[in-house]
């Protein structure tokens, strides 16, 4: 049974095909939030915090956490923008965080101070990518999203971003990596642009986890870019995706039509044994009332996320779970 | 490629893997409905009127009809009942209709009277159902709903539920009805009562699909049964069971919720072609807003229901389509 395990100082998450959907939450990101991005430059992390806590009270089950502000040069900038922000973070809310830069040094400044056991935000197929990533993810002993583009860009046939996917898993192997501590992103196309957009990720999804045993996870609101309406098409491809075997997303949790379909996928894939979260979350929904939030998951406190349903993939504890050697 | 043909006096639709959704509309029914069977017992058929047009209005691909008022004798009231209704339904919408009786006698009144091609609901794998239906099914060349339950009752095994389709669609080859005539019930358990339920029938349907090569269908609400909030769990229930290989459900399209969960399907799916349905029905969408319903699909005027959308599967035409030999 593939087990991707990521931990805050005291929480542990499994990501698995027999765990809750992960939700990912995608908030703490400057891209093409130019406000944002000016109020980090200058030390105002106000907007992250509040993220920070949205995030954790909707229900994600971890939080990305990107400092990606542009820059005349992010090698000098971004390391210490991202420590900074992942510090803040971490220190407010008692969710595993993934780390999420296109910039190396600033991984691994970030995974030198991080807690627990973060996610790494992201290797690729491209040589150079391979090369900087991977030690760095066997050095601290932490999992990695693999996404399926290599230098030729992004393939638009599927076949080709299944072998660049194996490529990855196959070079996570050759550095000491084990395949369970790889999350794949098979890239997910704007369905009003490419029809055939859905059919090829729900293919891609079988494969990656029948032949690769991989966790997997996607930008999901990609598929809807364009069309209008966005969140009813996010809604329905959710369960798409989850019946098809994704165990992550990199989503907004703040989304109650998206939220709902995870917890609903979760209790239709048999995830939410009993239907522990459902009849919680639902038990006095009124038709055109939103859900109250649950409450947030703050450092040294009860917290009560979505993905916490009876399903004994949680535990809790003060052991550095980044040395954790998942079976 | 299996494809099963419904058809109105003059509007033919196929129910097939690249078609659209077929959302049979399931409110024409005096089950558990006391004050609609006291009104049609009377022969007031206002009820019945009202929900063929809000039903056809909210993008019904086809509409089940169902007279089984509780009676004495059924077999000396339903058959007539069943007639009238039916006349009165086909006279009023344009939509294909499904015959749904438990009383032989009463079928095969309607079979008589039906205009187009329409679906038999239904036969199970009990050798007296088999022995009185497919003899019907056959002399008028109509399609039939394959309910796989037998003298043994529901099994709570999918692989007897999977052996009991398949000997129905052995039968109806002995009988020279077409597997592509046969649109197999897997029956949906509550997951509220049943945790396995969702995966159960997410499995037999793609055995059904891939081994029998049959088109599907269910009694949708079934799933969240007991539940809270019924209507979410409906909406994710659908997109899992669209991406296993559903083709059709028994099911209220009057819930803009579960609507839009079967349009957001086709989108991911590709059978809404282009996009073409969810644009023109969420085009001017305004969150918390119910979507305008679509033109009602009135007899003898342009119609304009979900399962339309440039897929090529509808054809219009004066013609008997009860007589086609689909291919």
């Amino acid at each position: 049974m593939t087990r991707t395990i990521v931990a805050s100082a005291t929480r542990e998450i499994v990501i698995g095909f027999d765990q809750p959907f992960c939700v990912i939450g995608e908030r703490i990101n400057p891209t093409g939030r130019k406000k944002l991005a000016a109020e980090m430059m200058e030390g105002n992390f106000d907007t992250v915090k509040k993220d920070a806590l949205e995030q954790a009270a909707a229900g994600a089950t971890m939080l990305d956490v990107n400092a990606g502000v542009t820059a005349v040069d992010p090698n000098a900038t971004e390391p210490g923008l991202l420590v900074q922000t992942l510090e803040i973070v971490q220190n407010l809310v008692d969710l595993p965080l993934s780390i999420d830069s296109s910039v190396t040094a600033a991984i691994e400044a970030a995974l030198k101070v991080a807690k627990g056991r973060p996610l790494v935000n992201s290797v690729t197929g491209e040589e150079e990518k391979l090369e900087a990533i991977l030690p760095l993810v066997k050095k601290y002993n932490v999992p990695v999203v693999a996404i399926s583009n290599d230098e030729t860009g992004i393939s638009m046939d599927p076949d080709v971003r299944f072998a660049v996917a194996k490529k990855i898993v196959e070079r996570c192997a050759d550095h000491g990596i084990p395949a369970h501590d790889v999350v794949v992103d098979p890239l997910v196309m704007p369905i009003g642009a490419l029809g055939d957009a859905g059919r090829q990720v729900f293919a891609l999804l079988r494969r990656l986890r029948e032949e690769l045993k991989v966790n997997t996870t996607c930008g999901l609101s990609n598929i809807s870019f364009g069309l209008p309406h966005r969140h009813g098409i996010n809604a329905a491809f959710i369960p798409m995706v989850i019946g098809a075997g994704m165990t992550s997303a990199i989503m907004n949790p703040c989304r109650p039509q998206e939220m709902e379909a995870v917890r609903g996928a979760n209790v239709l894939a048999g995830t939410d044994r009993d239907c522990t979260t459902w009849i919680k979350t639902y038990k006095d929904y009124k038709p055109g009332a939103h859900v109250a939030p649950a409450p947030v998951a703050v450092v040294a406190q009860s917290a009560d996320g979505m993905a916490s349903a009876g399903n004994g993939g949680r535990r809790r504890g003060g052991r550095d779970a980044r040395r954790a050697t998942p079976g």
